[in-house]
C-alpha cells in the first residue's frame, strides 16, 4: 500500500519524537511492503518564525493531499506570557482544526500494567480504566464570535452549537460505543446552558437509532469529580470542545502515562495523529523527551487512517515490550535505573520489531 | 451578641443536616453568651411544591434581612431527566445567588488527617493539601443571553464578564493571598477567550496593589491536571464561573472528605454558607447523611459573617474529635464499625463541646 503522510513536526521537542515515529513508522512499512512518502511542514512557532504565521497556506496544502497527518507538538515559551499577542502558536493549531474540519478529537486513557504505579491515584481506583473521550473540536465557545465592548472593559465569547454539528460527533460516539462495550456518557451543563440542552436533546434523539447502546447523561462537574474517584466506571464519553479540553487533560494524568498517550482528530478532509503531551519546551533537543505517545499515535494512524490493524498492533506490542524490559526515557525509568535517550528508545523499537 | 440568621434547610438531606447545624450553633451560642435567631424560609424544590417558584419573594426578603445565610442542599430527583422543564430548583439558586449578589463562592479543599486513607489520591500526592478557590459566581456564561436560532436547531450561550466584576472577585483572592502563603493563581484560558484575556490583564494590573503577593498565570485545562497530580502545590486560586463550577467539584473530590468541605458564598448584601454536597436524595429521611460539612460551614459563618473566632474554632475542635474517635456516619465509618446516626453525631458533638 502507498501511504501519502504530511509529517508536522513543529515545535519543541516536536521534532525529536516525530523523528522517532518515522523510524518505528518506516520499519513497519518495511516489513509489511508498504511505501510511506513522508511531506513535511511547518506549522506552530517555527512557522511563524520562518513564514509569520503560525499554519502556512502551503501547510494547508500539504494536509489536505496527504491521507494523513503525523503531529507533533507545538507552542514555544516567548509566546506564554502573552496570550493576547496579535500571532500565537495557538491559533495556527485553532485554523489547521477548522480549515481541516476535524470536528471530532479521539482522546483514549487507558494504563499500561508495568506503569499503574506511577498513577497519582490508587492502584485500585485506576486498575482497569480503559475510556476514550470524543471531544468537539470545531465549534463552541472556540470559535464563536468574541470580542470587546464599553472600551474595551467588557468582554464576551460566544458558544454556539447547531444540531447537526452535535449529531455528527454523537454518531461517531454511536459508533465507537458499538464497537466497544455499548456505554455512552453525554458530558454537559444542561441544567444551565442551552447548548447544552441542544446537546441533549439531540443525543437523546439518537438513541432510538442504537437500541444497543446504554446512554447516560451526566454534569460536566460530576464527571470531574469521578474521573478521579471511579474512572474505570466510565466507557465512552462524548462532549462539546471546552468541556472536552478541561476533561480530557485531567483524564490524561490519572493513568500516570501521559507520556504514552496517543490521540486521534477525525473529520471531513482528514484525519491528524498527535500525542497528547505538549512542546515541553525545557527538553528540546535534550534527547530525553519520551517519544512512545507520538509512536502509539503512528500506531492509531495504522489502525483507523489505513485500516492496517496488523501493523498497529505489531507497533503497540513492541512498546509494551520495551516497557517491561525498562527501555524507556527518563521519565518512566525508576530512580537508580537506566534512562534511556529518546533515539535510543526509536532504535531498539526498530530493531525488537 | 444577637445573630438573626436565615435559614434555608431545602430539599433531600437538608432538613437532616441543617437540624445538626442548628443544634451545635445553639449550643455554640449559649456557651459564649450569643443569641441566634433563625428564621427559616422555603427554597428548592420544596418551595416549587409549596408555591410554585423556586425562590420566592418571600425567602428572598428573609434572606436580605438576615445576618447571614445557613443553607442546606437543593435538588429533587423528579427535576433531573429534563433539564429543560420550566421550573427547576437550579433556577433557584441562580436566583438566589443573583438577587442576593453573592459574587464570590469560597471553597476550600482540605485535608483531616485521620481521612487521609479515603481519598482516591496516593497519601504522598495529597498530604499537606490546603487550597481555597474562590469561584466568581454572579457572572460568565451563566448568566449571558442564551437561546436559541433557526427553528430551534442553533443554540448558544453568551459568556460575558466586565473588568469591575473581575476586579472584584480577583481583590478577595489577593486579600486572602494575603493572609495565608501570598501565592494567588489566575485560572483562565486566555489562550483562547477574550473574556480570559480580560480576566488575565485585569489581575495583572492590580498586581502592584499587592507587591508582597506571587501570582501565577494557568490555564484551565492545566490546573485540571495538576489538580490530581500535585493538589499541594496550589494556595489560592481564582476563576470565573464555569471553570470554578467544575474545578471545585475536582478539587473536593481528591481530599477524600467531600462530605465535610464546607464553602461561604460572599457579596454585596449578605453571605451565605452552605456544604459543598447535594441533597442527596437516596439518604433522605434515613438519618444517615453526614452533617459535619454543615456544621463546619455553620463554623465558617460564625468566623467570617460575625467575626467570631473562637466560636468556629470551637466547632472545628470538637469535629476533629468526633473523627478521630470514630463518632462518625456510615460514610466514613471502615467496614466493620459502628456507624452513628445524622442525629447521634450532632448529639455527640453537642455533648462535647
Ligand atoms: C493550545 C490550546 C488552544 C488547545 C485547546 O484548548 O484546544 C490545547 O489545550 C488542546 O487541548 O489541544
Ligand atoms: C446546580 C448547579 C446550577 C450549580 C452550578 O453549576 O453552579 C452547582 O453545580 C454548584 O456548583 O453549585
Amino acid at each position: 500500500m502507498k501511504l501519502n503522510i504530511a509529517l508536522l513536526a513543529g515545535d519543541g521537542i516536536g521534532p525529536e519524537v516525530i523523528n522517532e515515529a518515522v523510524k518505528v513508522s518506516d520499519a513497519i512499512a518495511k516489513k509489511f511492503n508498504h511505501q510511506i512518502t513522508w511531506t513535511p511542514a511547518l506549522t506552530g512557532a517555527c512557522a511563524i518564525d520562518a513564514v509569520g504565521v503560525p499554519y502556512p497556506d502551503e501547510t494547508h496544502e500539504i494536509c489536505m493531499k496527504a491521507d494523513a497527518v503525523l503531529f507533533g507538538a507545538i507552542g514555544h515559551p516567548k509566546y506564554d506570557n502573552d496570550p493576547s499577542a496579535p500571532v500565537r502558536p495557538e491559533q495556527g493549531l485553532l485554523l489547521m482544526r477548522k480549515k481541516l474540519g476535524l470536528f471530532a478529537n479521539v482522546r483514549p486513557t487507558f494504563t499500561f500494567p508495568s506503569l499503574i504505579d506511577n498513577s497519582p491515584l490508587k492502584r485500585e481506583r485506576i486498575e482497569g480504566t480503559d475510556l476514550v473521550f470524543l471531544r468537539e473540536l470545531t465549534g463552541g465557545i472556540y470559535f464563536g464570535e468574541k470580542g470587546r465592548k464599553d472600551n474595551g472593559d467588557t468582554a464576551f465569547d460566544n458558544c454556539v452549537y447547531t444540531r447537526a454539528e452535535v449529531q455528527r460527533l454523537a454518531k461517531k460516539g454511536f459508533e465507537l460505543a458499538m464497537t466497544r462495550s455499548k456505554k455512552l456518557c453525554c458530558v454537559d451543563k444542561a441544567n444551565v446552558l442551552e447548548t447544552s440542552r441542544l446537546w441533549r436533546e439531540t443525543v437523546q434523539a439518537m438513541e432510538k437509532d442504537y437500541p444497543e447502546v446504554t446512554v447516560s447523561y451526566e454534569f460536566v462537574d460530576a464527571v470531574a469529580m469521578r474521573l478521579v474517584q471511579w474512572p474505570n466506571s466510565y466507557d465512552v464519553l462524548i462532549t462539546e470542545n471546552l468541556f472536552g479540553d478541561i476533561l480530557t487533560d485531567e483524564a490524561s494524568v490519572i493513568s500516570g502515562s501521559m507520556g504514552l498517550m496517543p490521540s486521534a482528530s477525525v473529520g471531513e478532509h482528514t484525519s491528524l495523529y498527535e500525542p497528547i503531551h505538549g512542546s515541553y519546551p525545557q527538553a528540546t533537543g535534550l534527547n530525553i523527551a519520551n517519544p512512545l505517545a507520538t509512536i502509539l499515535s503512528a500506531a492509531m494512524m495504522f489502525e483507523d487512517a489505513f485500516g492496517l490493524k496488523d501493523e498497529a498492533e505489531a507497533i503497540r506490542a513492541v512498546v509494551n515490550q520495551s516497557l517491561e524490559q525498562g527501555i524507556v526515557t527518563e521519565d518512566l525509568a525508576p530512580k537508580g535505573t537506566k534512562a534511556y535517550k529518546t533515539s535510543e528508545v526509536g532504535d531498539w523499537l526498530v530493531a525488537n520489531l
